[in-house]
């Protein structure tokens, strides 16, 4: 039985002010909640109508289909709904010095953002960076898109422009940034250490963040397509980087 | 002025099956319209309110934002909706054996086939081919996800198991599929002629068209993520195709 306040704190979660004042974050289905199981997230509470099974040792609060209704985000709402607590962990100095570090800047759609997550997973990139206009991580079509991998990637929201600063601590030995005018991406060689760091469809990298790069790659373009998806564009650059060595 | 027929049929047209009977596609937005004519598209009929200034040399019929609101699809209709004519080409008998293919296997979501289309464009594919369940060509949103490539790019709507097929005429040298258990990806030569078969997400590629490989290739994989996005699988392997022979 779920109280009347329960009802509203729960469906208040959909909005970033309220996740960011209570510290907690919902995602809703099956499927998603399924896959972060799979990945070891723990969840604060898992909320189900009798239809779903939970996984051997997860307890679930059972809730009526019609309070399930009344919680969900979704006009149909989904067997379960699980309730995870936000953390947003700060960056260790020094840390993007070491391995590789996905960097969005200022990606706004929550789609791209988790597809963007998934890259860096599949990739074994160390770490992302959120610029704080980007997509908020926490925001449940980022996590879905992400299919898991929003549990398995180190993800920090920060300020880029303090993060990659010349002299800050934490500064990476090359940061790469993807654009229009840059030098072909083939002749970017494999690097262990480095900063990749993608922009906004339609806009691209920020001025501050164009400012801090140490290198500017375009992908070979034998074509004429002006621009490629974001994504794909980060895909391309993290498999070159990963690619074995000669 | 529209005439009460003509605002209807020009509001059907979101329909496939519409579009098929009349033979006609509807564009709306400044942004895409500017794309396609940018890219030379010859639309039959430019429909644009004051708002909207025609580049030179085209001539808008004019209607009211009144009548526009009409025949729009969009909850907030634009300043220019622009008339096309569905075409579909058949694919040349042997048409395969030369160049590069982009072919796809069921992808169903407009945004990814119009991402797709980008991909191909950019890269310079000689030509693209839908499976018929597919997302249709001529709907408004792999339109304008293609960001004016859908001008640019020779796509054929066709079945893939026939134009695949061994024995056919129409046989390419390779026919290489993106799946999970197949080769290193870094490993496939570059090739002037192939076929390049991306399946649909989730599901990934269907039976018969497995049977028709010459290669399965896996996009090395170094993290966890249990599957990359098709469009950006798609770039990584366009993009590895397209490399600089050594």
């Amino acid at each position: 039985m779920l109280t009347r306040a329960e009802i509203q704190h729960l469906r208040s979660l959909r909005e970033k002010r309220r996740r960011e004042e209570s510290g907690l974050f919902v995602v809703e289905g099956p499927k998603v909640v399924g896959e972060l199981l799979a990945a070891g997230f723990a969840f604060d509470e898992v909320l189900a109508t009798p239809d779903w099974t939970a996984p051997p040792g997860l307890e679930a609060r059972r809730v009526t289909p019609d309070e399930m209704a009344r919680i969900s985000h979704f006009p149909t709402p989904s067997a379960v709904l699980a309730v995870g607590r936000v953390r947003r962990p700060g960056l260790t100095p020094g840390a993007l010095a070491r391995g590789l570090t996905l960097a969005l800047d200022g990606v706004q759609d929550p789609g791209n953002v988790g597809t963007l997550l998934r890259i860096a997973d599949w990739f074994a990139f160390d770490r992302v960076l959120l610029s704080p206009d980007c997509a908020d991580l926490f925001h449940q079509k980022v996590i879905n898109a992400s299919m898991g991998s929003f549990a398995r990637v180190a993800v920090h929201t920060t300020d880029l422009s303090a993060a990659l600063a010349p002299g800050a601590a934490v500064r990476a030995p090359e940061v790469i940034g993807c654009d229009l005018d840059g030098e072909d991406h083939f002749l970017l060689p494999p690097l262990p250490d480095a900063v990749v760091v993608i922009g906004a469809e339609g806009r691209g990298l920020s001025a501050p963040t164009k400012g801090l790069l140490t290198r500017r790659v375009t992908i070979r373009r034998l074509g004429r397509a002006e621009s490629l998806n974001a994504a794909v564009a980060a895909g391309i650059i993290c498999a070159h980087l990963r690619r074995p060595r000669n």
